[in-house]
């Protein structure tokens, strides 16, 4: 059990909720006929209709309301781009093998879980009271297992295993494979010793075509689709900076040993957005003005270095202004990001920004700050919002030598001096006939340091070598009867610049997930029921009729109603099984249907209905035109159940309570 | 050119068309600066957004409208469910390689090629003029380089060649191979010969961990996901047929090599339908009677056979009546798809059902019928709606054990007398321990022939052995202590069977290609403009806003007019560049933007507007709310632009004609 509460303030009880999720089929494991796989899952509809809902706010919200550019890149990527992006090589995971039994363990999991179960066993040992920590119950037995005859560690050893859990993080395989050794530390699963961690790259692979020669992988994050079409996006805006595009697609990643239900999957929905800025003028942001008041609860990076975990509730305004947050665009995205939790329901007492520590963000990232959601999990990273500085337009526009910046004439053109390197076009195309364009390029992609070298070289061996990207050989060599090299004047009318890239990264399944955990709570009855208390504009269902009681004369009247709200293009649920009303709306509270509409005898004579609202358990009573308006307004986010109580009037029944 | 009009009756240049679909960032090749990936596309915003709203109305029009479970599954898929599908043997396409560049041709495309080149060199050698028909480009040049040096044919010849072009998809593996060699076909590239068709699985394979151990596939159609959570699928609908379930989805086909742009890609969307009905009781459906009017148009497998291509016009209920169509839910599914493509705008013009004939459709399938979009490529089909029987989920249960069936209460109980084969608990527990489940089931799942069988080999030889999935072993071997296999009586009260599953499969990147086809056409001006007119309700973006000419004061107003558009959820752009108003409202008819609203002087005093409509180059003028009402009203799809040009005063402006 963690010190997680439900939103009326009750203990969360994890596997009663996962019961319910699994009861009224919101998720499961995919192709459990066939055993099902781990990591991977499926969205029933209650599910799927959710995150469509949230989709849908979420292109409200951004795409739209900030006139984004909506993209969709290919999930199937060339091995080159990973290569360029630094993927190849960096997104990895150390790994040890079993021998013995050729299992496969995550090395920072393999260390954790034993000394976390040789300190539990400590803690036992010394007679302290055990809580339960982990949490996967196949594990968890196994743990205990282990740690059947408690042992006594001593008081050094514990502070090292203290030491070494905390600081987990920083090390690097090596370090690990050597506290491996140190500690014994063996697979808790068969005891046995483990081989020295290796790095195993989480993509997953295939390939392109028949022959084995385009070897791809499944993209790990949308980001470098929408790098690489840099030049279509900033054409569509014509030229001018900034803007932002944004993509939602699937991500993939070949997690080793998936855990944590839906929050650590192999297949996931993001939603990313890159916002191309110029770097120079202080990333501005046009509508800042707008949110500087907007408090939000920001836990910087000194806050945490002290030890704190209490986040300060400041406005966006004072943090720009002291330089909290590193500038207006990052600062703007912080308050949009918040305001679209709360739009879609998520509890805003369980959210908090925390900004990564210097060692946590990559080396190229100027600031960033990741929207936690307080789930049972713990405080779990929902959106990252990075400033990747110029980092991934720079290393693809290299690898390709196609430029991927920015050309803005200057107000002033000034004239400087530098080193001209220029393809003498006659002698150069009969040499190098297609990749000519290439080797120009490639000139014009020098620095002036590596062009004045060049030039020297040239005077003293006659010739000299440079690398083509993209040319057959992937270099050529120049002699001066096709290139000349010489410091001239030139006037400066152009400037040309890489724009830096803010980058709000959202990972949509675990958003769906919190926001369910948030959604769940228990309504104290003789028998306590449970409840999903979705918001109506993103409800999977919103409406739920019932008929009174089997009878066939509610038929006809429910068939109008089911016509009726299939005009207004409002989904609904028909209960009409034979158990009492109260039962069926609690039933289908346990789905998160906001509003109950109740087909009864008086229905028949003066066509009045009443109308249930999920959260309350309060009714009104009126006719069917205005119930259905009312139901329209409230699904639609243009009323909330106040307004509606307060204009209809109220109806008490005995019907909804317990059984 | 092909003869395909434009919706205006105009000629349709598909060059012109894919221009401006570039220039216009409606999509390109993905990851262009690392050299273009075939059969991989990127959308831009237009598209990307079109497609969206696309999907909205699909999800409207069908999940929420016919009340289905939408169902999100995995793509990643473990190799045992495709091995139980069928695909790992039989989702291939045959390829030749040429042995000395190692490169891989379709085998039908090589023999099409290079027949098709060889008839047209006579047809030039006959002295015909010859049109131009191979639609790649780069093809087109090598094939004419080979048939430089026209070849006249001798007639017995050329009927072959004719008669083998038209039966060519009838044609094995082997049956091509002969073909090849009987013919000299070699590469139309090389001129070398090639090596035998072999069969290439078209799923782009991974693996999902690390171990090598669990080989998976990109699936290549998203049903088997839904058919594989059957059991969550029927709880959710308290165990009562017929209900369907749906996916929006992306499914991959590592084609080969990939041609027709949009139409034949590597990642596509897809969104299926899977109807589960009851085999007996004709597959009646409860809305049919709601439809039994709608006509359409049909090409049917006898007037095909007949070698006709005009489909007949007639209600669905005269169709299934005449069991041209073969039920009602066929039917049904037949005009709400119809329905659909009217709804997002598809030329109903272009749109026909063609059934499939007999050797075309899977061995297991009852009724097939495409909808097909004319588009310039041809009649493509962008639909499929088959009877699936019960072949998948007799497969699943079949290689699982477990069942995938429904289990209804029968009104009148019978008896018979049947084979029982039943584990002794007490002996089957300690002796199979976790597998004495799947043990009973492997028993279950006998047939009485089987169970017949086996209670004979137990009787001869005091054992015998059972196929256990799922098992340890696989297999299990059974004596009379721990089985015990009698024909007895039994009395029976329920009834299992397997559903049919009827399947509605959308490709939506077909869809939306046809689409923007069939939106394109050219208004006749002194220069010629063309126009995307797509519908209001499905535009990527609804308003085009243009100040009249660049002037400060103008600012506040637009600044007001875009916070309105924005409260009210519609999309918009701002041009504000210097070009006349004319031109702007031009390059904007490009994007399908619908309605244009101009901020002149006018404007600035008495706070009117005119509106204009994409289609009639029409404006009308009024009041800011009266023109917000009206443009909201026709992106919701509850007006057209004659409903407002009734009610608003007509204006008349010289702005719009050419410049």
């Amino acid at each position: 059990m963690t010190d997680y509460k439900t939103q009326n303030g009750g203990e969360f009880d994890r596997a009663a909720f996962e019961s319910l999720m699994k009861r009224k089929g919101f998720y499961w494991q995919s192709f459990e006929p066939h055993g099902p796989v781990k990591g991977l899952f499926d969205y029933g509809h209650p599910l799927a209709t959710l995150e469509a809902e949230v989709l849908n706010v979420w292109r409200d919200h951004f795409v739209r309301s900030e006139r984004m550019q909506e993209l969709k890149c290919s999930m199937i990527t060339p091995y080159n781009v990973f290569k360029a992006s630094g993927h190849v090589d960096k997104f990895a995971d150390f790994m040890c093998k079993d021998p013995k039994t050729g299992e496969i363990l995550r090395a920072d999991h393999l260390i954790k879980d034993v000394i976390e179960g040789r300190l539990k066993s400590d803690r036992e040992a010394r007679g302290e009271k055990v809580e339960e920590t982990v949490d996967d119950p196949k594990k968890k037995k196994k743990v205990s297992k282990v740690a059947k005859t408690a042992i006594k560690l001593d008081d050094e050893v514990r502070k090292e295993y203290e030491f070494l859990l905390a600081t987990l993080d920083d090390y690097t395989g090596e370090d690990m494979g050597k506290l491996i050794k140190k500690h014994d530390i063996r697979s808790p699963i068969t005891g046995n010793e483990v081989e020295d961690p290796v790095s195993v790259n989480l993509m997953f692979q295939t390939q392109i075509g028949a022959t084995g020669k385009e070897p791809a992988f499944l993209r790990p994050e949308t980001a470098q689709g929408q790098f690489l079409s840099f030049q279509h996006l900033i054409e569509y805006n014509d030229s001018r900076l900034p803007f932002a595009s944004a993509s939602v697609g699937y991500s993939f990643r070949n997690e080793l040993s998936p855990r944590s239900g839906l929050l650590r999957v192999r297949e996931f929905l993001m939603a990313e957005i890159e916002h191309f800025v110029d770097p120079d003028g202080g990333k501005k942001h046009a509508k800042f003005a707008r949110v500087r008041d907007v408090k939000l609860p920001l836990l910087s990076r000194t806050t945490q270095s002290e030890g704190g975990s209490t986040p300060t509730i400041i406005s966006i305004g004072e943090a720009v202004d002291s330089k909290l947050v590193d500038n207006e665009t990052l600062g703007y995205f912080l308050v949009r990001i918040m305001q679209f939790m709360e739009r879609i329901g998520v509890d805003q007492k369980k959210l908090r920004f925390r900004q990564h520590m210097q060692n946590e963000m990559a080396h190229y990232a100027a600031d960033c700050w990741d929207c936690e959601l307080l789930n049972s999990y713990g405080w779990i990273e929902c959106v990252g919002c990075a400033d990747r500085s110029a980092f991934d337009l720079s290393v693809h526009s290299k690898a390709t030598g196609v430029p991927l910046n920015v050309r803005e004439a200057i107000k002033e053109p000034y004239t400087i001096e530098e080193w001209q390197a220029q393809l003498d076009k006659k002698a150069a195309g009969p040499r190098f006939k297609k990749d000519a364009g290439s080797v120009q390029q490639a000139l014009d992609n020098l620095s002036q340091e590596l062009r004045e070298k060049l030039s020297i070289t040239l005077e003293k061996d006659g010739k000299c070598e440079l690398d083509v990207p993209g040319s057959s050989a992937g270099k050529v060599e120049l002699d001066k009867s096709v290139v000349s090299i010489a410091k001239e004047k030139r006037t400066v009318t152009m400037r040309e610049y890489i724009p830096s890239v803010i980058e709000p990264s959202f990972g949509i399944g675990r958003i769906l997930y919190s926001l369910m955990e948030h959604s769940y709570w228990t309504r104290e009855e003789e028998i306590p029921r449970t409840v999903m208390s979705f918001r109506p504009t993103v409800a999977p269902i919103k409406v739920l009729l019932v008929p009174l009681q089997k009878d066939a004369r509610f038929a006809p009247v429910v068939q109008d109603l089911e016509d009726k709200l299939d005009e207004r293009r409002i989904s609904f649920d028909t209960d009409s099984s034979g158990v009492s009303i109260g039962k069926r709306y609690s039933r289908n509270d346990e789905l998160g249907i906001p509003f109950g509409i109740t087909v009864d005898y008086q229905s028949l004579e003066d066509s009045t209905y009443t109308m249930r609202d999920r959260d309350s358990t309060k009714q009104v009573r009126a006719k069917l035109d205005e119930i259905l308006d009312a139901v329209e307004s409230m699904v639609r986010g243009r009323a909330t159940w106040s307004d509606i109580a307060a204009r209809l009037p109220a109806f008490e029944s005995k019907e909804d309570k317990a059984e």
